[in-house]
């Protein structure tokens, strides 16, 4: 079985945005045993994506598309399918509601182009859009296939994965399962040396590393006759990964360690406030994205100034001018400020230096304290952390709510 | 003047890593006024190369290649340059020197397969690689021109800036310039239903919308023999746009709305404190992501809790009990609490139903109330927003900023 990708839009053409739709492509059809000879890359026109349709099928067995499914004229991905096909373009009531409703949720105004949204080629099955309003569409006959999905990574990714992978291991008969460890706290390369022989000696299931933005993932993937096969393959091996670098793994599937840590705090109603520095509001921030935490987070106080941390906190000023306001002990001296202030379980405290500026040789940008207050005990964390100021701010956000996650596993 | 880009290895055909060296490579042609209309991914197969070198030069006039000039085997690139131009492979004696000094500053030996990487086609331009062991190569034969280039993108991008450049500079005559615009508050159909005539209409320059996660931008780029003569065409066509859709527009090129409002807050200094509910220290934790905020930032305080509006920010309690949490007078009383409590000149509340549940008919998830202190005097907003969680967190953050951002040029 072969394919080939086709990525339509200007945008990806002048260098405007990086393709990372056929990288993302390219893993999931490796994974199903599909390969891709050809990628390639197309503006939004006719002839010259007819033509690519073509050749491409001259090839292989199934092309992926991704983007040209916008409302405006400029986009005619689906259009040209239906061209190839030789087929009408037909409305479909369902995505039509689903555009109106999708539309009206965001306060927008359904107009007519959005309506065009609708239209797919005669006996194409649809594939539902949960993040946007152009849904894709399959098309297939005498054994080629043309797979639409849209363009932006985050409806083109939930669409191949929600819809796309089942129609296509059909295909290939095997079944296919993958479990994500999700890992917090050490580097791709560190992980890669440490688990060097699994993931060298894995065939099947495969063991394959991913660096996203602020953690690692493993994705074990099996591909079998049986589900149940499919599945005591991935056990063992996650057995064994964890038998290694367990500590790390803080959850498993789409779940992100926000998530992990809030829900910890909300099944055991344990109480919680912030009190934050260079964060800003970002831990808070992201505590609260969790649903339900109204009941434990109490309060959080971004005590950006000295200020703000000697009269909210009650940091004293001697220890700010003895230590410094980017120490251990301003950031024991807050954590416990907000805690006993407040009078909740937990708290955190973050105290850095986010950059660009204000490093010093002894506190280099980066310097960041993170403190926990649980149970009465406080443990103050020191951090180095590189990247940029949003790096810096992510990374202590994310190092802080890992921290408190093992400290209330140790405690609870 | 057409070029293609020929992405050449199984490493982005795998999906294992990211074709950024597109994406570079699409940029710098638009900048010099060379269309590029295809771009491919191709892997190290001598058959599938060659067919590639083929179909794309019966298209265009310069082919580039990334990838392909390691030192082994399945390196194939600049042999089936030397096959399709029809030309021997010899050896370019400075290259050997180059590498075999390269090597040896970095402590590797040589291998004999490393002087592979000395061997061009005959009557090649040699490029030196300042970071690598592979020169690149220029052919040009009958105004076909095949730029070879390294894949490994550090190598790449300075054998491209520093030695290709100037050679295709010579070969092309048109300037491009172009200048995105900045909007929020306004969907990319509606903006574009506002923008039809000009949207159809302009050739050079073009204007061309895009959506983006929680924003549209429209880019307007044109082609000229000078860079002022671009420069004119382009601040026409930005005049005509804000004639029509200005209110919507913050910013120009690289900026995002969070920079934008706290540059406005810092050069004013104009002091500022935030009291968040949905938002949850969003809001502080966007405008603490500026460097030098710290001068103006006093304080942030999330206030989920009602028991914290109350004690926090003196928020009646009869307010909450008469119009609820989530409420014009609510929003109004916690940033008046907040602006006066730290005497502020500026200060902002939020307070919402950021779901997925907690919604009623009357008050429904995505009624978000912003409160701005400014001068004295406050204004609410209601927002309806929706979207998931997240969304409506982000959007409330994101509006308010905006709102802030109008208020401050309104008063200032």
């Amino acid at each position: 079985m072969k394919a080939e990708l086709i990525s339509i839009g200007t945008e990806i053409l002048l260098g405007d945005i990086v393709n990372t739709n056929a990288q993302f492509l390219a893993k999931e059809l490796a994974l199903l045993g599909i390969d891709v000879y050809y990628q390639s890359v197309i503006g939004d026109n006719e002839e010259r994506i007819l033509k690519a349709f073509k050749e491409a099928f001259d090839r292989c067995d199934i092309i992926i598309t991704t983007g040209g499914l916008g409302p405006t004229q400029d986009d005619l991905t689906k259009e040209l399918g239906a061209k190839y096909f030789n087929k009408k373009m037909i409305l479909h009531e369902p995505s039509l509601e689903w555009i109106k409703k999708y539309l009206d949720i965001n306060n927008e105004e359904v107009l007519e182009a959005n309506k065009n949204q609708a239209y797919f080629p005669e006996g194409s099955i649809i594939l539902p859009n949960e993040n946007g309003t152009a849904p894709g569409a399959i098309i297939s006959e005498n054994n080629k296939t043309l797979i639409i999905l849209p363009g932006p990574p985050k409806e083109m990714k939930s669409m191949f994965s929600n819809h796309v992978t089942k129609y296509l291991s059909k295909l290939t008969k095997d079944i296919i399962k993958s479990k994500t460890l999700r890992i917090f706290g050490i580097g791709e390369s560190l992980m890669a040396k440490k688990l060097d022989d699994i993931i060298k000696n894995s065939k099947n299931p495969t063991v394959a590393p991913y660096a996203k933005e602020y953690e690692v993932t493993l994705r074990i993937t099996a591909k079998e006759k049986s589900e149940d096969k499919c599945d005591e393959l991935i056990k063992n091996k996650v057995d064994q990964i964890k038998g290694i670098i367990g500590e790390y793994i803080y959850g498993e599937d789409e779940v992100s360690l926000e998530e992990v840590v809030a829900k910890l705090l909300c099944d055991k109603k344990l109480s919680i406030s912030t009190a934050e520095s260079c964060t800003g509001g970002m831990i808070s921030s992201t505590l609260i994205e969790y649903p339900g935490i109204s009941e434990i987070f109490k309060e959080g106080v971004v005590t950006y100034s000295n200020e703000s941390k000697i009269k909210r906190l009650g940091v004293k000023e001697e220890t700010l001018n003895k230590f410094g306001a980017v120490s251990e002990e301003t950031a024991r001296e807050m954590v416990i400020g907000i805690a006993e202030g407040l009078n909740t379980d937990i708290a955190i405290s973050s105290t850095g230096i986010a950059g660009p500026g204000g490093g010093t040789k002894d506190k280099p940008v980066g310097l960041v304290y993170i403190g926990i207050y649980i149970k009465g005990n406080v443990k103050v964390e020191k951090l180095n952390l590189r990247g940029d100021r949003e790096a810096v701010r992510k990374k202590a956000t994310l190092s802080a709510l890992n921290l408190l996650r093992k400290e209330i596993i140790r405690n609870y």
